[in-house]
């Protein structure tokens, strides 16, 4: 198994990416983009591409915010992320830019590329499917739903799986039937998944509450949406 | 593969029942009833019992309404599931008397059992779990979520899984929310597929829109909440 940085770039800036993939398959595969929380790329979105490798996908863990800057403080976090959120034609790039170089890699099949993501970075693959990115497929773990360029109809490519903790305080109702009203309109391929007595975070296994009780890990959850993810895959990506 | 009708009996009524299971598998299996649409016990509902006997449960077709009786007519049906469903002890105990017969037969685990619905028969599925009766899990595909009688807070033993089309014009968003409500006070352990792009009966094959346009097969959907379940059922029945 290859795990290792990979540098890209957006808009000047120098990205540090992680690239997993198992060098004993032979073959162009799929490729996955994995957008990581706000606090940037870390260990819980590296351990995620690491899985997705095992699978025999060839996964990129994309970098937010460049030069692999993480954070630990939540303000800290929630200020560089917003800034990076205002303009969503930006927010946009820096995904794209890790999709350009999934796609440009020898490994890669990239007739069959997906995007997912945990909360800023679930709102990552939305934004991208939103933007009628060749994917064929996206999906958010406890992503925001909100967008400021909603799905125009006809234009979104990519298959989308949500899978929404139902008691995420950061993701209230009104923003989940926002999402189903807009996706409808826009006749895109969607799926929702709810889980009851689920939070922000479900698939975070560091998330013990500590930092807000509606931030916390969720083992059924978890395991029940990577579930979900894995047979999605097997479906868009089948030839 | 065995597949029989089976007699069983609710308050006076004789019900046809029809039973699959894999005759050359040796010891106790857990059981899954599968209520049917309020059409009755018909083709549809034994297909998906007999699917389940090739996954290796006993799966017991119930017979909603006594001497295996169904309908074509969609007023007819309405009317006579109406009727049913009008006193929620007696709709329950139809129910409960599905679930008695199959824990009753030899080669069902007593400790390992399910029911699942379609259309009303998933009402029926929620009405047991909510009823607290003894099951690991409930599925309802296409079923209606309101009920007369909420579940009561600590009182649902069975984990739930809510197949649910996302455009169903029978059960409009008002009861999705409901439901949510209602399950998330109940404290249950419960999580909700909605599809996109889908309406009522979205399993039926024979749903071809004709009756109403809100009423009709989709096939993705279909293979996506038929493999959800199977998913499920590999988690709740593990021992």
């Amino acid at each position: 198994m290859t795990a290792e940085t990979i540098a890209y770039s957006d808009a000047g800036v120098t990205l540090k990416g992680f690239l997993a993939y198992d060098d004993k398959l032979k073959g162009k595969r799929p490729g996955v983009l994995v957008m990581p929380e706000a606090f940037g790329l870390g260990k819980n979105a590296k351990a995620r591409a690491q899985r997705l490798a095992e699978l025999g996908y060839v996964a990129l863990g994309g970098d937010p915010f460049g030069d692999g800057r993480e954070f630990t403080d939540l303000q800290e976090a929630i200020k560089v992320a917003g800034a990076l959120m205002a303009d969503p034609a930006k927010f946009r790039a820096r995904a794209r830019a890790g999709i350009d170089k999934l796609a440009s890699l020898p490994q890669v099949d990239s007739s069959r590329l997906a995007a997912i993501g945990y909360c800023m970075g679930g709102t990552f693959a939305l934004e991208l499917a939103r933007d009628g990115a060749p994917l064929r497929g996206v999906v958010s773990f406890h992503g925001g739903l909100q967008t400021q360029r909603p799905a125009v109809a006809g234009q979104v490519k990519a298959k989308i799986l949500v899978c929404h903790g139902s008691d995420d305080p950061l993701i209230p109702i009104a923003q989940v039937t926002g999402f189903i009203d807009e996706m409808t309109k826009a006749r895109a391929d969607w799926e929702m998944i709810s889980y009851g007595n689920t939070v922000h975070s479900f698939t975070n296994p560091d998330a013990d509450g500590t930092m807000m009780p509606g931030i916390k890990f969720n083992a059924q959850s978890d395991a029940r949406s990577w579930l979900a993810m894995k047979n999605f895959f097997e479906e868009i990506f089948a030839k």
